[in-house]
């Protein structure tokens, strides 16, 4: 996507390294960054300078490309996988994406590993904005369907499954970027998506494109259903269960309840790396990431001389959990938009994509 | 309630003056106004230096007594009656009470109305005091009944309907107050409540009273209910209709509707003058007020030179909305705990307290 008319990648190669759109700097300064060790990728996931399910698969896949160049025997390929793999628990891209790079290059040689990881963190990336494209263009048939006679189609999402969280395009955002671009008429109410304030960087995106929106707290979207002013909600996810369970930023599982007790329709778009086959119960199965306490009690923006601040909100000695994903129950999802279609949240209706993502 | 062993009210007289404590100031600094006029009164229940509804009502109470004291004719009263009642839309106590002092005061000739008004607002306030040391012996039994064996009682609030928010004591924090003094192991979830961030005056008064806490995001309490980390919601209301739906902070509803799918008991704890016997649809009839997009978009804290500071969090631009309150409808509501005692949600639960009401 464009920013100031320049087109940009969320992840790139840069020769032997890879550059990057510090996200922890947006929405205020737009910072790129280059990185050149495994470890630098694994910082870049852990600080959340790159986040979002898809975009962590393809840096993380860059990262086993870049620790490979500097030692690509056996004991280094299994050393940068495992640095890599623990730099985020909860998204299951991840895990594919680093499964998907060892499987390719452990049988080479160490001297044809390091070609060769390259090679396939690109088609990870390029397959990313693939299924993106896929995932746009079937959700647009969702938006198109509802706007009917409405005078704008008003779609609510929390945290950011936009560009910024993939290699392009976005998973949740995509199917609003090709209405917009359609002409249909759409707004987007915009979750703040405390602790980190996601949702401003859904704000810049959608800013940037000229899609029209409006930011809410996190707390506003049950009354907004309940006086009728979501038409849709559509979120992204980190992990969705072969059931159709949607691991996603803690407090989707509220604005899910919200939307089910209003009749609102809820998707999650996810593209099929985002599906763990292997998860039967996701509320006992699927590792909850806790991030530090500062999440929450300190927060960036910018002061009175427009300078990059950071503010304790809190007294000193207050304590405060920061769980970062919650898990909602595949009963309360409406449907998954996929690269294949827009298929029901339940082990028939995504049974067809575990088929092609194997046989991929 | 004592802070660094002073008692407070969060309202009293202080000649022909009244006393508040500022709560835009807090956490951060413990500060105190003197203010002596009804205009005056008027700004800090608009500008939210105070807070909380039954702090408005009592508040609103002293702010008609300093308006007579200038000028107790008709005309003056009337235009007291008028330039308060518009501070705040959603709190039915400030209707309550400034009609209670109408009533006291408009049958005596202007000279009598001044002090009739002081000694009314007087009463106002030690009632409030009242009514909720019953609400909080009430709430207690209802924590004692679930502590069981449980090595600790988890109860979840939302806003602050501590002590401040009331004249003393508050509404849903006094049966956890209670609890803790009678030596029964409370821990409180505390809801940073977004966008004003009530739920860091929440945590200061239990920090004051020293009841262990944990501050949460506003997205939390789903993932922890569907944990079985909450026993309990308590929240207070701003008002509650007749039929027993809860007009309380926007949020509210999102935490109800995760209580009801985990089988967590929800309460609202209010005084009978928080209860409007005039609305059938409190989706339709109550007035949610809106409030200023920069609460979104501003959030304050202490820098990192310990000063206090507004930080921008979205680019300019951004376009925010701020719905203040939300409605958690009646069949989501456990029960309602009154001066009266624990009573359904429901008309029939309620109707008591209407007549006790109006035979006060």
């Amino acid at each position: 996507m464009k920013v100031a008319d320049v087109s940009y990648r969320s992840v790139w190669r840069d020769g032997d390294s890879i550059g990057i759109v510090d996200q922890t700097r947006l929405p205020h300064e737009f910072v790129t960054r280059r990185l050149s060790t495994g470890e630098a990728v694994a910082h870049a996931i852990t600080a959340m300078q790159v986040r979002g399910a898809p975009l962590i698969g393809a840096v993380a896949a860059y990262g086993l490309a870049l620790a490979l160049s500097k030692d690509s025997s056996d004991s280094g390929l299994a050393a940068a996988f495992e640095l890599l793999i623990h730099a985020r628990p909860t998204a299951v891209n991840l895990r594919w994406s680093l499964t998907r790079m060892l499987e390719h290059v452990q049988p080479l040689s160490p001297e044809m590993r390091i070609d060769a990881a390259w090679g396939e963190a690109e088609r990870i990336a390029d397959e990313d904005i693939e299924l993106n494209q896929s995932i746009g263009r079937h959700g647009l048939e969702l938006i198109r369907d509802l706007a009917g006679d409405k005078s704008t189609v008003n779609v609510l999402t929390h945290c950011n499954a936009g560009w910024l969280a993939t290699v392009d395009y976005g998973t949740a955002l995509a199917p609003i970027y090709f209405a917009h671009d359609e002409g249909i008429p759409v707004h987007v109410w915009v979750d703040e998506t405390r602790p980190r304030n996601q949702g401003l960087l859904t704000a810049w995106e959608l800013a940037s494109h000229g899609v029209p929106h409006t930011l809410v707290t996190d707390n506003a979207g049950g009354h907004l259903m309940q006086h009728g002013k979501v038409d849709l909600v559509i979120v992204g996810a980190d992990r969705v269960s072969a059931g159709g369970d949607v691991c996603n930023k803690i407090g989707t599982y509220l604005k899910a309840l919200a939307a089910k007790a209003n009749a609102v329709p809820f998707y999650a778009a996810v593209p099929s790396p985002t599906i763990d086959w292997t998860i039967s119960d996701p509320l006992t199965e699927i590792p909850i990431e806790e991030r530090s306490a500062n999440e929450v009690l300190f927060v960036r923006g910018l002061n009175e001389d427009n300078r990059a601040t950071r503010v304790a909100i809190a007294t000193e000695g207050v304590t405060a959990e920061n769980p970062a994903f919650d898990v909602t129950p595949a009963e309360l999802v409406t449907g998954i938009i996929t690269e294949a279609g827009v298929v029901a949240a339940t082990r028939e209706g995504l049974a067809p994509l575990s088929e092609s993502a194997s046989g991929r």
